[in-house]
């Protein structure tokens, strides 16, 4: 086991720490302290639990946790109230507790599922992150955002739930096949362009090392990105506002993933497509130069992503979907934009003709 | 508009008002203020519909805001998720974003529902409690428990969430059956054995006022009952320890509802029967004395109620639904129950051989 960092989340007694090494998986000392109760059930995926579910049940048999797991079907079109209840109906039959605790084990689909399912079983029991792709590391399995989501929009139900920590295994990011890394290169982009234009320069230097899989660096990238978002969430658990800085390139992406049905497009290059639609908006409005395109557009590519929606995406199609997207309030659509590179803000104040020139 | 009475919830940030009164429906001034964003989604049920939703309709009307609603079958047995999908599928058709404010007009079948809908709608949005029976403005309405119950347990998916404020009309209770007037006086008495000797013996001199719909008195029973709940959730808002006391009855009153099929006894009965079963293994551990069972059985039965469970239901009924009930913790079943009148306690430190006298 070793552990190359340790951060915290300071939300009061809602606080967790966050493991990021190698060698985590299945250690009993590192998860046993976070197991309350006598029992515990494993959320995982049909990819996920034959690479590691054995050693998560291993750490758990060394600390007498009765267990039990449910595998869901892989993907985003998974991510429904279906499996949310599939998941209670297993604590259920297996008599779980109150004091019972929730691992998800694997990528942001399950993270998602099960912290929304530990969220509402007896309203609300422990729960544990054990993220095993890049993009649940430095993303979904931070903040405690939790949910699935509807035929009519994304992450349309779900909960704010803290988990009680969260362990980043780098070591599974090497059976991660290299669209989802790159996937989650996207969130780790991201991170430089609404917070951090000194983190975006050392991408810019490392994203060939990155998308190799470096670990040493990967747990760097990690590192930046989920202590970025810690602070961000510390200061706006609920998104009242700052927070939804998170979200450049969402608001798109979401429509993106919409129009194109759930699971076709990786989460992670649908926000890299509306990333870089956010920062054309905000390139029309002239907040930012041409520069901060050319060097997103270039990293995100050298990324493995894309840089523009579907070619056959009509601006209907994005109206329509964005029109119920959780940041419209009242009817305006708040986007998340740069005035500059390593600074975003959030605005309905923005030309609506250069929004269509954008969607166009 | 008669505001008799009006107390808060002190929860901090999540700090709400109680109006207590007669004519409140309806009142625009009332109402305004605590609807957020430019929609609202009613929720009430086809037994109360009729009488009260076009009161609140014109409220809404008077402040322009846009509103829908959903109408719900009557009865425990649609207290489910589908009711709740239900609930979610018209907020998303109607294109309701994440500043409406969901109002639930009904009883505690009603407020469970709408409060759990209004939790998980885009992780959350605001919410409004207009109870219109007696045990959801003395019980239900208070102190932030919403859910649904699941085939094989009652509240189990749920979320702790809790209100804008509360408008409990006294009026509403005018055209309640008695059989549902009864059954909140199930829970006013809880108030008295839980935590207030005093208030018991006030009940035990106006029961039957109380029964035959006395406003004024109504009015102060409902207050002095949200008084001692707030009280109780204040300190213990998650229910970590003390909040349980507030579940006296309910875990054997939970075991007679399942056996007997949700909706077949009401809450409050249940909870009647369930008390005195709790009263009686209090007696054989010796911590009270007869005359606290007598008086109980008395009042209970003054008030209409039952005060033993089902002559058919079984030992092994009993223990088979206490055993995944929400207060069993780590296999072994806790239980509420009273050191004197006025005075709830929580163990699982009794006799077992005593707790199966109590069930035979």
């Amino acid at each position: 086991m070793d552990i190359k960092h340790k951060l915290t989340v300071e939300l009061g007694a809602r606080s967790y720490p966050i493991y990021i090494g190698t060698g985590l998986l299945g250690q009993a000392p590192l998860l046993g302290p976070h197991i309350k109760g006598r029992s515990a059930l494993i959320v995982s995926n049909t990819t996920v639990a034959p690479l590691y579910l054995a050693a998560v049940q291993q750490a758990l048999d060394a600390g007498t946790t009765r267990h039990d797991s449910v595998i869901l079907d892989d993907g985003e079109q998974f991510k429904t109230m279906a499996s949310v209840e599939s998941i209670i109906e297993t604590l259920l039959q297996r008599r779980h507790d109150r004091r019972s605790t929730v691992i998800a084990l694997g990528g942001g689909v399950v993270g998602d599922i099960a912290g929304f399912a530990a969220s509402i079983y007896q309203r609300g029991v422990n729960f544990v992150q054990i993220p095993t792709t890049l993009l649940s590391q430095v993303d979904s399995s931070v903040g405690g955002k939790t949910g699935v989501n509807h035929p009519l929009g994304k992450n349309m139900i779900g909960a704010f739930y803290q988990p009680q920590c969260v362990i980043a295994d780098i070591g599974t990011l090497g059976t991660l096949p290299a669209r989802e890394l790159s996937a989650g290169l996207a969130e780790v982009v991201k991170y430089g362009l609404i917070y951090d234009a000194e983190f975006f320069a050392w991408l810019e230097q490392n994203i060939d090392a990155l998308k190799a899989g470096d670990t040493n660096l990967l747990a760097e990238a990690v590192l930046v990105s989920c202590r970025i978002k810690a602070r961000v969430v510390e200061l706006d658990e609920r998104e009242a506002g700052l927070r939804a800085i998170l979200n450049l390139g969402h608001t798109f992406g979401h429509a993106i993933e919409t129009a194109m049905g759930y699971g076709n497009w990786l989460h992670g290059e649908a926000v890299a497509a509306g990333m870089m639609m956010a920062i054309d908006l905000s390139l029309r409005e002239g907040w930012i130069d041409e520069s901060v395109r050319s060097r997103a557009s270039a990293l995100l590519q050298r990324a493995g992503l894309p840089v523009a929606p579907p070619a056959d995406m009509t601006t209907r199609q994005f109206l329509d979907v964005m029109a119920i997207d959780k940041k419209a309030v009242d009817g305006s659509i708040k986007l998340v934009l740069l005035r500059a590179l390593g600074e975003a803000f959030v605005s309905a104040d923005y030309d609506q003709d250069k929004l269509l020139q954008t969607l166009n």
